[in-house]
C-alpha cells in the first residue's frame, strides 16, 4: 500500500499554524503515515524531509516497512526526545508542531529544554486522528478481512460454549481460534461475561463456569495487517428466562434502529439517540450507560464516536461499531455489536456473524 | 493482598511539594495503589480522601477490586478530566500534583482550564514507578508464578519447533499454551525470530518457515494476577553452523557474567558492562546494540534499567531481566534472557527453562 499521499495531506495543514515541521509520536499515527510498526519510533515531517527516529533494534524493520522515510537512530545512552531536539536544531526549524494528545507533559518539558529558545513548539490535536477516520480502499479491505476473522471466531464460539466451560477457558480457545484464523493478535482482550457478570460491560474474565439458563456476552476482534475488527454477540446457554429473552429482543431492536440511522450526514448524537430511545421507551434507559459506538481502524477505539455529545456528521468511508447494551446488576446483560462502513445513503454492515431477536442458544 | 500501605507511603512524599492532593492517571499505578484493573480510571489521593474516578462500565468491578476507594462515576457526556477538575474544586484543594510522565500535554491543558486559577498543578515524575521497583512478598509470589508459566511455555517450544513450521504458527501455539498454562494473557507479543530474522532484536513474526540450520529466538512472557514475566531462549533447528554456535556460546558467557554481577549496590552501568565486555572482547560489541536488561512487574518494561547510562545502585527486592544478545545482519542472532530477583549478596534466578552454552537443538 503506497501511503506517501497521507503525509502530503497532513503537510497541507502546516499553514494553519505556519509550521515548518511536525513531530508525530503516536504509534498508530506513525504506522498510518509511514508504514513503520515498531513499538518505538517517531516521525519528523517538513517540506523536504521525512525522517523516522528509532533505535538499533528496529534497523532492519524500519528499512522494510518505511522505505520512503530516512531512518535516524537514537545513539546508545540518548533518548528519542534528545535525538528529536538535535534534529530540530540541525535543520534550523523555528516553528515545530507536536501532537499534544500524544506527548506527555514530561516529554514536552524535555523537548522544550532540548530545543533552542527561538523554537516555538506548537500544540496540535487530532490532525492525524481526523485523517484516519475516513478509510481508503486498502484500509477497508484490511478491516473487512479483520471482520471476517471475527465472524469465524464467533461461529466457533457457538460450537464451543457449553455448561461447565469456564469464562477463562472460553477466552483462551477463542483467542487461539482468532490467531489460527488469520489474526495477528486479538484486537483487545476477549470478553466472556456470563450470568451476572454480563452486567459489567467490560467484565474481566473469571473462573466462573457457564450454567444452563445463563446469557453469555462474547466481545472479540482481530487485528489483520494492522487493522482491527470488533464484534459482540450474546448467547443463551440452553433456555434462558423470559426476562432475559425480552432484554435480548429489546437490544436487538435498538441495534436495528441504530444501524438504520447510520448514513453520511447523520450526527453521532442522532444515531446514538435512534438506538437509545428504543431502550428508553422500554423503561431501561438507565441500564444502557455507555455510548452507542466508536470508530475502528488501526486502533480499536478511534473516531468518530456515536454518542450523545457528538454533533459532527458522519462521512462516507468511516467505520464504526453499533453496539447498544442493557446491563442489570445481579441479573446479567446483553450487548449486540456490528462493525459498519458509513456510505452516502446508509451503511454496509461488515459483520456477518449470525444474529437474531432471541439469543442464539448454545450448548444443547 | 492489602495494598493500603502503598498509598500511605506515597502520601509521605506530599511534603516535598507541599501537595494537598495527588492525581494518579497511569493505569499500572492505579492498579498498584488501589487494586482496580479497569482500562479507564484515575485516583485522587489526599490526607483524608481516596477517590477512584471511573465510569458506568466499571461500577461492579471497581467495588470488587478497590473496596478501600470511594468510586466517583464520570457522568455521561462528561470526561474523566472534567470530573477530576470538579472534585478538585469541590474539595478546595490548592496544590494538586499530577503525573507529568502519564498525563498528555492536552489533558494537562484541559485540567488547567477546568481548575480555578488559584490551584497550582504541580508536575511529579516517577514517584509511584520508583515505589513499584521494589517488590513485596505478594508481588514476588505473582512474578514467580508468571515466570513458571513462561518456563512451561519454553519447554513446550522445544517440543513444538521443527522444520516447516512458520513463525506465525509457532507464535499462535506458544501463546495458546501460555494461556492454557495459567497466563491471563501473554505479557507482550511473543517473538519468534528465525534464521536471518533473528538479526532483529524485536522482529515481528513473519510467515517464514523454520529450516534446518536455523537459529530461532523465542522471547515470551506471561501475565499472572496482573504481574509479568519475560524469558528468552535461542534454539537450533537441527545442526547449525560453527559461527552461529560460537555466537551462542559467546552470548551464554556474557549472560553468565551479567547474572554474576547482579547484587544490591551494583549500578545498572556495572552490571551492563560486566556482560557487555565479554561481547566486546570477542570483537562483537557493535552487534549488541541494546541495554542488558530492565525491571519487570505490573508492566513488562519498568525500572530499574541495566544500561550504560544508569548510575543508580540496585536494591534487594527489585526484579530485572538479564538479556544480552548478538545480532548479525543477514545471518541471524542470539539472545538469552532470565528474570532475576536482586538480593543483598547476588540474585535469585526466577527463570528455570533449560539453558546451555550450545544452542538447544530442536526438531530432530
Amino acid at each position: 500500500m503506497n501511503v506517501a499521499h497521507r503525509a502530503d495531506a497532513l503537510q497541507a495543514r502546516f499553514a494553519e499554524h505556519e509550521l515548518e515541521a511536525l513531530l508525530i509520536t503516536g504509534a498508530a499515527d506513525v504506522f498510518y503515515l509511514s508504514g513503520f510498526r515498531g513499538s518505538s519510533g517517531s516521525l519528523l515531517l517538513s517540506a523536504d524531509r521525512r525522517i523516522v527516529v528509532t533505535d538499533f533494534r528496529y534497523r532492519t524493520q524500519v528499512a522494510e516497512q518505511a522505505p520512503d522515510w530516512r531512518p535516524v537512530e537514537t545513539a546508545t545512552g540518548s533518548s528519542q526526545i534528545e535525538t528529536t531536539a538535535e534534529l530540530i536544531r540541525e535543520h534550523g526549524w523555528r516553528r515545530v508542531g507536536f501532537q499534544s494528545d500524544q506527548v506527555t507533559f514530561h516529554h514536552w518539558e524535555k523537548l522544550r529544554e532540548g530545543c533552542p529558545e527561538a523554537v516555538a513548539l506548537t500544540p496540535t490535536t487530532g490532525w492525524v486522528a481526523e485523517q484516519r477516520q475516513t478509510k481508503d480502499a486498502g484500509e477497508l479491505a484490511r478491516i473487512r478481512r479483520a471482520a471476517a476473522v471475527a465472524d469465524e471466531a464467533m461461529r466457533f464460539a457457538a460450537e464451543l460454549l457449553r455448561p461447565g466451560l469456564s469464562e477463562r477457558e472460553a477466552k483462551a480457545e477463542l483467542e487461539h481460534h482468532l490467531v489460527r484464523s488469520g489474526a495477528e493478535r486479538p484486537s483487545f482482550e476477549t470478553i466472556v461475561a456470563s450470568g451476572p457478570n454480563g452486567a459489567m460491560p467490560h467484565a474481566p474474565v473469571s473462573d466462573r463456569r457457564l450454567a444452563t439458563g445463563d446469557l453469555v456476552t462474547i466481545d472479540l476482534g482481530a487485528v489483520v495487517d494492522g487493522y482491527c475488527s470488533d464484534l459482540t454477540r450474546t448467547f443463551a446457554v440452553g433456555d434462558c428466562s423470559a426476562e432475559l429473552t425480552a432484554i435480548h429482543e429489546l437490544v436487538f431492536a435498538a441495534q436495528a434502529a441504530g444501524l438504520a440511522a447510520v448514513r453520511a450526514g447523520a450526527t453521532g448524537r442522532e444515531v446514538d439517540q435512534a438506538a437509545r430511545e428504543v431502550i428508553q421507551q422500554a423503561g431501561r434507559g438507565d441500564q444502557f450507560g455507555h455510548a452507542l459506538g466508536h470508530g475502528v481502524g488501526i486502533e480499536i477505539h478511534e473516531g468518530p464516536r456515536l454518542a450523545a455529545t457528538v454533533d459532527q456528521p458522519l462521512v462516507a468511508g468511516q467505520v464504526v461499531t453499533v453496539e447498544p447494551g442493557v446491563y442489570v446488576h445481579g441479573l446479567g446483560g446483553v450487548r449486540i455489536e456490528d462493525l459498519v462502513q458509513v456510505t452516502d445513503d446508509g451503511c454496509v454492515v461488515l459483520s456477518h456473524a449470525a444474529k437474531s431477536p432471541r439469543p442464539l442458544a448454545v450448548g444443547e
